[in-house]
């Protein structure tokens, strides 16, 4: 059975829905991916993740690393069993958070040297080395180590950047093959930042490699959002077709519907859960912000029609009274609301693409959203 | 049908088991009231504390009174409706919170005077508002005003707190005669600090008001656990033997055994909530912190045998990480753990009790008791 299998072509598109098997499970893509950076989706349980349409959370290893570290979760052989979630998971190599949040950070050929930003510990990562923390976390998808660039960065700056992370590939797929015992996928990640030829060069040879899925690293750096969505589409074209490609750390409903239709399969992103716990809840209509005033007296759901728990069972006055509070259950309740509204958007795509009417479901998305509260 | 039915009595102890009926359902005594203070048990929905055994909640009329505002609870024509929970639900009269959190709190013949203690605003409550308050919640059951004093007290001040406190009742339950529609429960408050013959006086004059129920106030105000135990039980003897006991803010789980032993059939406390919020968790065999380094590897559940939530599908080595990072889900579970707890003792208690094996179930509880973790 091959790892991914496309289902449906978009004849108006080039999006695509398709089947992802990993040891935890079979995904439907496209598909988004709420974050659990700590081992947990802050503020929800495994089943409200279930009843929220998760079909697979993304972890840190980075701070997974730090916290609890390897030799706990060794414990319970992977992140599944500790975090009591037995669909599959996502773990991010690290390198990003090693650049934002690391103290000291040095990065050579030989992999990345920083300083943790808990206790100013020193450390090392290779690209071995983020495979075999990627293997005893037992992702079900692992993320080759990278070098992400900021947004404006100089062309030698993003050459050398894309020549690091293909280097880092070749030595991450090469520990997969000697320490790899399961059914784990190690995806690779394009960068080149903005250069359309750097991006070219590096999915190329990333294409070479054969990985099972390749992701589009380096966007939402700060760039202008006409410049990202150009980007993942050019970028998106160059990949192998047979193999899911997966964007990462975006973004807006708005991004997720046109790299959605730029043949993207996968997404995450904070979004959703760090809004959330900030007031702010999405809706077909737009955002609204349940700390508003205008909320205090409201009886209607977040989202009047949305079947979530939170909209099932409790009132904007309520919601607005947890947040004005910052009673604990707002959080969650928050939470449950976006992630359910990012997850229900993904099948919602998935239905107008098997349906070959992604292009009237783009303008249908378009034509709702005006922003009625904020 | 009688609002109260004793069930069962011991024939070792005064302890007894009944079911008290209010207008949103039947409750087994003796029973533990989870504390939800501003319209939210803190952390936990209210299918979770249907799940963790919870037969009514406790809300906070000053909280309430304040935050969101009677206007808004108006509009869900009561405190089940703004909340979803469509259980009981008792309120307390606001006194205490006047007192203790309150700025510039005044207290004459008429009522309370105090300024908020969020925004400063001015406000008077009388034994009349107090009802008409908790009338608007649509409280099961409600609270006389009264005035609660601290230890040690003079006489002078006992007595005269006791003398308010019944002139008081005398006024609630004239304003319920008056505004009452439905089946809401007025209680009567004992006081009389720690003076036994003010503790009489009050009991006896509050019986012939001949209330629904009984509550003593004025315990856990500082004063020595002997004595606390002594006035609860020398007050719990003069309370009419047909009406429901009610102890206030009282307490530790052998405050609890103690105190059921004399008599009382209902208790409230923030002890479960608030303690888990600060890592501390109840079980049979005493209390451990979660925030132990020795947790960090542990991966038996909080309680081994304990059939909650938590215990059900989280370890030690888990709950601890969560702890240490102050995750969401960490006050979730462990609120989960500490309710259950309380809700299953009392559950216990209520079967030896019908056993007839109370003082076999109280040496039992006793003999678990060594801390094992802390």
């Amino acid at each position: 059975m091959p790892v991914f299998a496309i289902k449906t072509r978009s004849s108006q598109s080039r999006a695509r829905t398709g089947k992802l098997s990993t040891a935890h499970g079979e995904i439907k893509t496209p598909v988004f991916m709420p974050v659990g950076t700590l081992g947990t989706v802050k503020a929800l349980s495994p089943e409200e993740l279930m009843a929220c349409g998760a079909q697979i959370i993304l972890g840190n290893t980075y701070h997974l690393y730090l916290r609890p570290g390897c030799e706990i979760i060794d414990i319970f052989s992977g992140l599944h069993g500790f975090m009591n979630w037995h669909g599959p998971i996502l773990t991010d190599s690290g390198g990003f958070q090693i650049f934002s949040l690391a103290k000291m950070a040095k990065i050579t050929q030989e992999g990345y040297s920083f300083q943790s930003h808990i206790d100013g510990s020193r450390h090392m990562i290779t690209p071995e080395d983020a495979v075999d923390i990627q293997l005893r976390l037992n992702s079900d998808i692992l993320m080759c180590l990278d070098q992400c660039i900021s947004y404006p960065a100089e062309r030698q700056q993003a050459e050398a950047a894309h020549e690091l992370t293909l280097d880092w590939a070749v030595r991450g797929r090469a520990q997969m093959e000697k320490n790899c015992t399961g059914k784990n996928l190690l995806f690779g990640i394009v960068q080149g930042g903005m250069y359309r030829d750097l991006r070219e060069l590096s999915a190329l040879a990333l294409a070479d490699l054969d990985l099972p899925g390749y992701a589009v690293g380096g966007l939402s750096v700060g760039e202008p959002v006409e410049l990202m969505h150009e980007i993942a589409l050019h970028t998106l074209r160059l990949l192998p077709e047979n193999k899911p490609r997966y964007i990462m750390g975006v973004g807006r409903p708005e991004d997720l519907v046109e790299m959605t239709g730029s043949g993207a399969d996968m997404f995450d992103c904070v979004m959703p859960t760090r809004n959330a716990r900030n007031g702010q809840l999405f809706t077909a209509f737009g955002k609204i912000n349940i700390n508003n005033a205008g909320f205090r007296t409201d009886t209607a759901p977040v989202e009047p029609g949305c079947t979530c728990y939170t909209c099932r069972n409790f009132t904007r006055a309520y919601l607005h009274h947890l947040y004005r509070n910052r009673e604990l259950l707002s959080y969650r309740l928050n939470t449950i609301h976006n992630v359910y509204y990012y997850t229900s958007l993904m099948e919602q795509m998935r239905q107008a693409i098997e349906q070959d009417a992604f292009l009237s479901f783009r303008k249908e998305f378009y034509a709702k959203r005006k922003n009625i509260a904020c």
